[in-house]
């Protein structure tokens, strides 16, 4: 088929803004998927090492439903026509580094290591899907509310600082080094996916003030998560 | 409330099967609720040493299977007044000692361990569901139908094998000394567990000949398994 002289060729104006978010839309979704799929395997360590088997079954049941967001986020990418591994694979070096330079020494350590990094990932998450089209943003929605992990979390660290409060400060300190390496990450990933981070920006332009802005804020919510465990930010 | 003289006291003829099946069902539903969360949990180990990304997926995918398994059968427990962990308890000992005597070495190991631990397990329930009531005999078919593991396994061993025929004499080892082992864990739960083995008897009284004849059926369904993988029994 042929233009008619005169005609309106390319996209409608709406499919257009689709067609533009769409490899932002995509990114988003294969970093929830990676870092779903990162927090089930740090979650299934953490319940082998965990005291008692209440808390082992709480860990698998809390991993169990990273894996329900990793199917329903497959879902979603399927229908746009996107292989879920191809949509993962940009994000796991961010992942991965993030894994590798934060090893958790012991049972605290591990749940913070969730805790700290599923919190400000999810964070980061719901800044970008407040422009991404209402199906995806509907699904994000869903996998973004809590588990019920942060509780068993918040629990469990105030309980370890109860019984021995000189934990309190090493676990502070372990805040801020997982806090720090998360931005390290997110940093990166700014800079490498374009798409992800003109949708971060409401689809206007790219500026590292207005970066720094959104980063200034999910460090505020680290902040108030740290305080809930009682620890120092 | 007094018996009138004469009146008929105890429950009805129903409701005393239902009590003398009542510890060995409980007992079948702990079994199963603590073998899924092993199986989780090296599911999960697996996942972490897969050789691809799409690998991890379906290992994660696995292991959630387990997790709704772990769900499901806690439901069946509180409906029938039992808290899950203390379900869980008499079966520590077992699946513990499976698997600390059972350390798989590398990825095709693990996938091993899985298949024939998790099928060998899974025809004893079977054998045991027979007699139990239908709710609890319904739940348990559901969570017993494979999660699509059986195939991934086979899958994954036959190519191992094919790119380098030596690992078959190896693994058809690993398979004897897992069934071996299974077998063990097996005999000793029939011993310690009496409500679960007058279950798996069918009401009818224990006999070491009895008890054999189950254990050589699941000794030949584990050979059929082992044929499936392309390793010699």
């Amino acid at each position: 088929m042929t233009d008619a002289p005169g005609a309106v060729s390319g996209p409608t104006p709406s499919a257009a803004a689709e067609d533009d978010r769409r490899p932002g839309t995509v990114d988003l979704l294969g970093a929830i998927a990676y870092g779903a799929l990162t927090a089930f395997e740090r979650l299934a360590q953490d319940g082998a090492a965990a005291p008692s088997l209440a808390d082992k079954v709480t860990l698998a049941t809390i991993a169990g439903a990273q894996v329900d967001h990793l199917r329903r986020v497959r879902g979603r990418l399927t229908e746009l026509g996107v292989d879920l591994t191809a949509a993962m694979t940009p994000f796991h070096r961010a992942f991965d580094d993030y894994h590798a330079h934060t090893r958790p020494r012991d049972w605290l350590e591990g749940l913070m290591w969730v805790y700290v990094g599923s919190g400000f990932a999810d964070d980061f998450y719901a800044e970008v899907a407040v422009h991404v089209d209402d199906a995806t943003r509907t699904l994000v929605d869903e996998v973004l509310t809590d588990a019920g992990q942060d509780d068993f979390v918040v629990r469990h660290v105030r309980t370890g600082i109860e019984a021995d409060p000189r934990v309190a400060g090493r676990l502070a300190l372990w805040g801020r080094r997982l806090v720090g390496e998360a931005l390290s990450q997110a940093q990166r990933v700014v800079v490498d996916r374009a798409g992800l981070t003109a949708l971060l920006m409401g689809g206007g332009g790219v500026d590292v003030v207005a970066v720094n802005r959104t980063l200034s804020r999910l460090v505020e919510n680290h902040a108030a998560r740290m305080r809930r465990l009682g620890l120092q930010p």
